[in-house]
């Protein structure tokens, strides 16, 4: 298949408006994001008398039900779509099992991620946007129609989620721009911010109570180390989310420059380790040592042995790279 | 003393402009705001050829170094000054110990509290603002005053610590529309955020995990019930901040609709009470059963008695008002 070409926003908005039967896509393990984009869309397509249905592989979280109305969205098409749309969906890997279909039939996509594989026919991509939110309440706004408080919350969600409510880097002032837009045409801010990070899950609270316990420091508590184990993840039920949200939460610790996850696996494969600095440490440093790589705060990589042993290599590979900052 | 009047920005950017010496004055145990709208006023002074002195009666926080430059704010005006402005001060009292002097002094007030006690000559109040940070910015910007980065930041710190960085209903579009000028005028957001919310005190974690350890459900696991003993107070050096952030935890657990925190007391005094309920609980239908009183989600009391005897009687409440919800 020949690589899609990238088009501009009124190219988009013109395949939007030509198009009577829009099937819309959401990518796997669906976030804000996806959800808000596609659902913002969707409301926006109907009120202008358009027929849509938004899918995604994966099911519809719970988390965000405030969003899906008396669920309309999931009733299917009549018929073939004449523009099949993809929200915020880099990759065709992510369309999913159930949706891989539709990664070679994708008429346009709408995304902000910079590693867009362009596989759509048209791409229509604004990677300086924090969310795809963001670049869909512009689109959504340019086509004149009018932002009701039921696509307020659905593009506000998404901006919230993908900029950690304003504070991540991708926020710029475009994105506090459009946030003000979407609150004075009724955005439900307060509840949807309390829904999104007011509440902390059964299963988070049960690793997060674990690991208060046992978290362990070194180096003039410069380093935390955290252990977690099978039994652990078994029991509390917790997900890649309340793991990732515990190893920020050990970096995040007063004086903490380098925090290290260790998480067991079946079969006594080696462990996954996750390793978060603060400014004053590069996490690829340690990584590096065991194979592995990333980014500058976030790295990761496998280490073989008992957990004895892989802690001994991990702590003195974090003092290492701690020693060498001055350099 | 009679009660002042209030006046329009109109008439406060006025004075501002007719006086040379400016004294500005902020709250104790200053925050973010207090500070931020301050130093955001005595830098936009100084870069007009004002004279300008900013005071408060407690220490400058090492938590807002950032914000401070080289700390030529502290030098002492040169003989008296003709303006004396209190930032974000909204009663007498809250001058503080070294500063009361100036509580009847105060020519113009900066506010934004709807409980203002117009104690000043003059006070440009505006009630609907996040923080004073937001009123100050449209100040600076309509005297027509440059923004610089050093301004950016002081405001931006304002905004951010008075909203929860744009969750609490105080946010309004106006908010947003700030936060988006302050970034376009080099506000380092991201340092800022990850400075006031990414970083976990160690007193903080010392009472989290001790509070995590001891946390108790009652009722089907919607009360949450969480002791603090004077003892975890001392070892851990926690200050009234970190307190109200445990209660507020254990409130945001998953299907938790009451949080009670008991803290112990000197001298086996009554137990100081905070409650804390989500949106399917009256806070003060528990607090009011021990004479106490408070707001819908947060409300406190005092309880006499054993710890035992204590938790009996405030989980009874709790379940109490917990049933009396359906009625």
């Amino acid at each position: 298949m020949s690589e899609g070409i990238l088009v501009s926003e009124e190219t988009a908005i013109h395949r939007l408006k030509e198009a009577q039967k829009i099937l819309i896509i959401s990518h796997r393990s669906p976030d804000g994001d996806t959800l808000g984009s596609g659902l913002a869309l969707y409301y926006a397509l109907i009120s202008i008398g358009k027929e849509a249905e938004l899918i995604c592989s994966d099911a519809f979280p719970e988390k965000f039900n405030y969003l899906y109305g008396n669920r309309d969205f999931e009733t299917p098409l009549a018929g073939v779509p004449d523009l099949i749309v993809a929200v915020d969906l880099a990759a065709k890997t992510l369309f999913g099992e159930k949706n891989k279909y539709y990664a070679e039939k994708t008429d346009l996509c709408i995304d902000h991620h910079v590693s867009n594989g362009q596989y759509a026919k048209e791409t229509y991509l604004c990677h300086e946007a924090s969310s795809t939110c963001e670049i869909m309440a512009n689109l959504i706004l340019h086509m004149g129609i009018t932002l009701t408080k039921e696509i307020s919350n659905c593009l506000y969600t998404g901006l919230i989620t993908d900029t950690g409510c304003f504070m991540y880097s991708c926020t710029g002032s475009h994105t506090h721009e459009i946030a003000a837009i979407l609150i004075d045409h009724g955005a439900e801010y307060v509840q949807i911010n309390e829904k999104m990070f007011g509440i902390k899950s059964k299963s988070r609270l049960a690793v997060e109570r674990e690991v208060y316990k046992n978290m362990e420091f070194y180096d003039d508590e410069k380093i935390a180390f955290v252990y977690i184990s099978l039994d652990l993840l078994k029991t509390s039920g917790a997900d890649e989310t309340d793991i990732d949200g515990v190893a920020s939460l050990a970096r995040q610790i007063e004086g903490v420059e380098i925090a290290i996850t260790l998480r067991e696996q079946e079969d006594g494969k080696p462990f996954r380790v996750s390793v978060r600095t603060s400014e004053n440490a590069d996490a690829t440093k340690v990584a590096k040592v065991f194979g592995g790589g990333g980014h500058l705060r976030a790295a990761g990589c496998s280490v073989e042995g008992n957990l004895k042993e892989a802690k001994v290599a991990l702590v003195e590979a974090a003092k290492k790279a701690i020693a060498s900052e001055g350099e």
